[in-house]
């Protein structure tokens, strides 16, 4: 298989930019395979993904293509930009809780090789699912979490990702609240996934407060973490019906269902490079 | 067609329910066609609707099996209770602002005798939808609201009601609040929808907050009206995807279709006598 | 409001295709707004949709840009394309045979001038509707047909949609073949809606087989109209759930929502210009 | 907790038929937690689902239930039925052959507890997923079938079954088709997977199908396995939607989620007791 080259920008909109870029492509004799771009008229913001087939894929061609479009595309039009080579494999670190439905789901995408990643790192606040882990042969960190001890509890975390060269967390019903500084040190790739449709039901309990209402659809809602508990932006959402007869736990137990599909979506979206952050809010490219 | 009555029961839980109205049912020779209940455990409240066909629906057999059912049944199990002829063609009042999708619906529905219902009356507090009221020869009556004016206006709109029989108000897109009095001059009958998934982005401009917070769901919600805004008990909701690729405008079209048809669900519903209220929630029996 | 001109493109696929045509439209000064472009990998095909604000929208300028695109970029790439112009309001004419609830549908959008189009001709086999067409002043021709008298019922067909300068046909719930001559009259832009998911039920009575099959999700399908029939290339599709508790009767009244909106989406998709068409396949630039 | 009943009812429509369930039910002592009916107004057949705490849930007085029941109600009415226990724990074989992730996904659904099942088997045509058993402590026998060694194959499969005691069969991604002896030996109790959205894309490689029909959304369902294959009651069915973007294995992916998403759901209804089989189709109280 070719190696393929993923391009992610945004810039202020201004006329020629699909231009260039494609023609600095073509420029390095680069096969689109895939070009998806987008203008926020009301922000007059240009967002861009491309994908090619380069004729060269080795370091230094691809080191020059990327000088290039440096100098004579991104500065003049002051673009935002990343270049992800798609044969990369992401490092992938899962903190969990005590609910194992996610972390289950992500393992078996993992096993059956749907996902094209390595997981060196299991971190929990818990030991429930230290079996789990052990019987896939991954390292299982139990790190205990209190108010008090988060400071020292994070630094910990931030240790074993670096030393497992971790590229992305995903939190699996983690439950516990992440910092700036953890979320700074990952560079802002922490994925979560909210048992609830938000902006509806932010906080805990979000099942108990949906019964309460009365309403009669569900959702699980996966997004990057901000220091904005909850508010962070969105990656990818779902929903299932509910109806009077559901009582909390049967919420819970749909709901457990919706969490793994729509983290799932999110995670593969970001392993896809198919993802742009903007002012809080996100371009999904799938 | 044979007649058929609709029994509702909410009362508080307790054995022999079931068996209790079902045997009076039979004694009085009448043919259970649909019968749902439901418990809510938690509340520890029983719910249900049962509709058969009477041997004998004239005025006075259904006049005695009520006197029966009230002295043998609801007393002893201290029952809320309601019994409805589906055969009764309720009459209906459209309330619209300036937005005619839901109007335009509703009246297809109406004159295509999908919905088997009258509608004698149209009230706006704008002029621009009375054409439509017009050419299918509705009365459409004008009625001014502001701040000042509303408890007037109110009072206008439910003598208008009254004058003409109402059974049900729909608040198609009406835009304005209405007050406990009026709401209690209806009996509660009264049907509102919203334009976005409640809770989330109850108020105004639900649609500029959604494209703000990035979701990438965009709902409706119909619900019977109370005193507390966008916070009655939801009948119907749902849902439909959105996308970076949707600016505003495109999420309030999208939300029109939805806002129609989630509307027609709740009214429908309504129709059938399949909701039940306990606790600012609904039992819908569908 | 400033003119766009929106691009539709597809070729084998080759190096450089965005890059030249980009570079074309920025070479007449365009800004472009939109671009969506697909190659189908197993086909080697290459799709487009541009859609740009020019700075010279007058027909000489356009037609300037015409003549050089097809000279200098679609002949070389053996392009088949055409351009649009969105500010050009399609004439529509709306096929209907005894059910009311899609043109109803049409008649609301039309009116409320969510689509920007005119609708001069409303035809149909039986004179049921007349009555609707008459009080929104449209002209209602009444053709009544027969597997004897189609080639001639046709001919009149399409005599009346010359006349009235027709640009698309919309089969709201027609329930009658059209023959390949009519659809080339048309130039394939006749627009179906089937009342089942397809090619799930193809074939009249589809909610009967899917009530007979015991299905759990109904649905709708709206398409080209082709001379294969209910084989033309899809373009929306959408579906609702079913239990058993649906009659055949609920399930077409459930299906009537969905085939309306449905049917709607087809439309809006085809009168923006989103759609594509190849090899029996639509591809919607949505 | 204490223990419920479950009894599954279906008979020629009658009046009378829900009051002498309840009756006898009530006198008995117990109290209905849960009651759903379902008239078959064409074919005039009566579905009932009741679930109740009986004062005494040991085997004899359960006993003496049935007994009276057989006598009293289910003989003068014709009734076919049968008494569950709730407590009751379903022994479950899984048949896989060599996609992992509907196993997974029940192995998870298992050890997490979320299902009150004991696995004590799975059986393959293939070695592939035999680590996966053997890290559950999970019985695994590998059966190879051919078209010519299917009856032998399928004689060991029922000996393996009856020796560990399995209640139901889950057909998770088999590809395989059992015979009508297989079936029989499981009274019926064999639940599949399609991988499309039945009957759309009957038989084999229906994504491939599916894509090349262009549809725009897919499907799966799970239903009981009978000698037709792919006609058997469907149980549950969901879908997910596409475009021109997905290729065929795009569809896979998105298709895997929805196997064992809709597999998952039809297997919590049967272990519920919440399924009816009549004439091919199903009855589903959920």
């Amino acid at each position: 298989m070719n190696e393929t080259l993923i391009l992610l920008i945004h810039c202020p909109d201004r006329e020629g930019l699909v231009a260039s870029v494609t023609a600095l492509i073509r420029g390095f004799a680069g096969n689109i395979v895939d070009l998806d771009q987008h203008v926020d008229a009301s922000r007059r913001v240009f967002f861009m993904r491309v994908e090619w087939t380069p004729r060269d894929a080795g370091p230094e061609a691809v080191g020059r293509f990327e000088e290039t479009f440096a100098a004579q595309v991104a500065a003049p039009y002051q673009m935002h930009w990343r270049l992800e080579r798609a044969s990369r494999r992401p490092r992938v670190a899962v903190f969990v809780s005590r609910y194992g439905h996610c972390l289950y789901d992500i393992l078996a995408r993992w096993e059956s090789a749907e996902w094209p990643i390595d997981i060196p790192l299991i971190v929990s606040n818990h030991r429930d699912l230290e079996a789990v882990a052990a019987r896939h042969g991954i390292r299982y960190e139990h790190v205990p979490v209190t108010g008090a001890t988060r400071p020292e509890a994070e630094q910990r975390q931030i240790g074993l990702l670096h030393e497992a060269g971790v590229d992305l967390v995903i939190l699996a019903r983690y439950m516990q609240i992440v910092s700036p500084a953890f979320i700074d040190a990952m560079k802002g790739n922490v994925i979560n996934i909210h048992h609830s449709f938000l902006p509806a039901f932010a906080g805990g309990q979000p099942y108990h407060a949906a019964h309460q209402r009365g309403v009669k659809i569900i959702g699980a809602t996966s997004h990057y973490v901000t220091a904005d508990l909850d508010a962070g932006p969105i990656i990818a959402q779902d929903v299932a019906t509910v109806s009077h007869k559901d009582s909390v736990e049967d919420m819970v137990r749909k709901g457990r269902d919706l969490e793994k599909i729509v983290l799932a979506r999110a995670v593969y979206a970001h392993l896809r490079h198919e993802v742009l952050v903007f002012d809080n809010r996100t371009v999904v490219f799938d």
